[in-house]
């Protein structure tokens, strides 16, 4: 979970008096420590999807972490996800692709495993939100807007926790006028470990069946243009190090470098002791306005020149486990 | 060397209509492939260190080739690592330490082994280059501006292929006037991939002893706190895959982790047969301004919906292998 935690100040460190940190300035990692447990929000075991994939070289045991997006937005394929869940349509089913700064895809790579009855098919519109008043005005009370200027969108924010964008920079601040006077529409932003669903070409858009992790530099040229539908928020590494695939489009050609999954379960449908436990740090909060403003103004005993502002992916969620309910 | 070529068309593909696509509007591939031989410049081998760290558990050999950056940026510790590679000083020493979404790192895990002598002590201050007149004049030959806004910085810029970020908006657009009037201080960018000296805390900059790479989305926090001196145009997959490190900070706590260096050679100090022979394309040529547009706007039989804007790490310089001359 470690990536999803303030990184650790950077290189030697070993030598670093810890002792003197305690007048620094804030990091991002004394911010979450100093979090009142009233800005932690808990994630609902039904909202996220435990993967289990076959041991390691080693015999080592690989489970990762997903948490599923909430609505408004990718609900259509968010449903399908869990109908292949309670299915237990991934189990025998492998990891199959890696490319590297891209992604590790699993799913059946032949495409011939007959699929679950009652999945959606949803259209390309689904890909962005229409931003209603009701939508918004809910919004206002749950987002932390970005306040630096985006390459890829007019506004970038936070909403429930996640990284989102929308078509116009007035969205969500502005919460008079008519729906048309502030019409806007809304987007999920791929970030290192989102999760999405891989699809063929337009205007398919996928059935959620496969799917795909970013292990790399933040995609941003999918936004838009492939369902973001959730995002690894542990075990990230059991992705990342798998070898890296060569044949067409980073397919492993060698079938025995795939990583079989032994099962994919939605949370609540574990043994209560088995189910996974996570809480975020409430976009809303004010322990996250001031994590936010750390990351955009690094300024500590290792960082010397603060860069007065931060792209969103580099604003990466507090997530960490919490204790059994 | 996949990843700084262009990222293949993503997912299942398998069955995408080649024939088809000749047709379609340009993709960074095609951008690339059509791009005339008067457009690559030729990287020259003195300009590289191969790194050949011991082979894997398969027993197939890794090979890590790095491109060091060229003035003005990172002097000082450009010049320190050209002794430390003639010293050969990092036979026997490891890759010791690798954090997800961050870096891997080598060099002597303990900061025992004595250093060459004749090392440059290098301050804080060439983190930065002050934007002369003359070398305003020359990048402005050499350079393609990236016509978006950057979080993290009023300007950036390609410059001889590398990404690079100005204080001021008008560099290097403003040729005239005086230097006070159009001051400004430029610097490298941290993105996937990037090469950097590790060191402690401020004021150490580090000897370039210890180096990293970056493994995951652009730590652009590190800009200006840190010195990139290079970055790997081959071999990535063998520093991005590796297991993540347990111990303080990513450091491996079990030595045995720790992958053994077997040599690092500046490339002109290897047999001609073996020099590493590469080319990248040129910032400032026409085929650069294709691709930096089609980055920023993909728009074609699996995109959608352009961007109409991109981020600097999201534009991948175009390296590939060229002919022995």
């Amino acid at each position: 979970m470690k990536y999803l935690l303030a990184l650790l100040p950077f290189p030697l460190l070993l030598s670093a008096p810890l002792a003197a940190q305690q007048a620094d300035p804030p990091t991002p990692a004394s911010v979450i420590a100093d979090a009142p447990a009233s800005d932690w929000a808990a994630i609902d075991p039904a909202d996220m999807l435990v993967m289990t994939l076959a041991p390691d070289a080693q015999g080592e045991p690989r489970q990762v972490v997903v948490q599923l997006m909430p609505p408004p937005f990718s609900q259509g394929w968010v449903g399908n996800i869990r109908k292949l869940a309670a299915a237990q349509w991934w189990d025998g089913t492998s990891v199959y692709r890696v490319v590297d700064n891209w992604v590790s895809q699993w799913g059946d790579v032949d495409e011939t495993k007959l699929l679950p009855g009652g999945l959606q098919v949803i259209p390309e519109s689904a890909y962005g939100t229409e931003v209603t008043h009701s939508m918004r005005d809910l919004a206002l009370g749950r987002m932390a807007r970005v306040p630096f200027p985006d390459p890829q969108a007019p506004a970038v924010f936070f909403q429930n926790g996640w990284p989102t964008a929308a078509s116009s920079a007035d969205y969500p601040l502005v919460s008079g006028g008519s729906k048309d006077a502030a019409f806007a529409q809304a987007w999920p932003i791929h970030c290192y470990g989102s999760v999405g669903v891989a699809r063929n070409l337009s205007p398919d858009t996928g059935t959620g069946a496969e799917l795909y992790a970013v292990i790399g530099h933040a995609p941003r040229a999918l936004d838009r243009n492939i369902a973001v539908v959730g995002r690894v928020i542990e075990g990230i590494e059991h992705l990342s190090t798998l070898p890296r695939g060569k044949g067409d489009a980073g397919v492993y050609d060698d079938p025995a470098l795939r990583v079989p999954i032994v099962s994919v379960r939605l949370g609540n449908a574990l043994p209560a002791a088995d189910q996974p436990r996570f809480e975020y740090l409430a976009s809303q909060s004010a322990s996250f306005a001031a994590y936010l403003a750390v990351r955009a103004n690094r300024n500590d005993s290792f960082y010397r020149v603060p860069a007065g502002g931060v792209d969103i992916c580099n604003v990466p969620v507090p997530i960490r486990r919490s204790a059994a309910r």
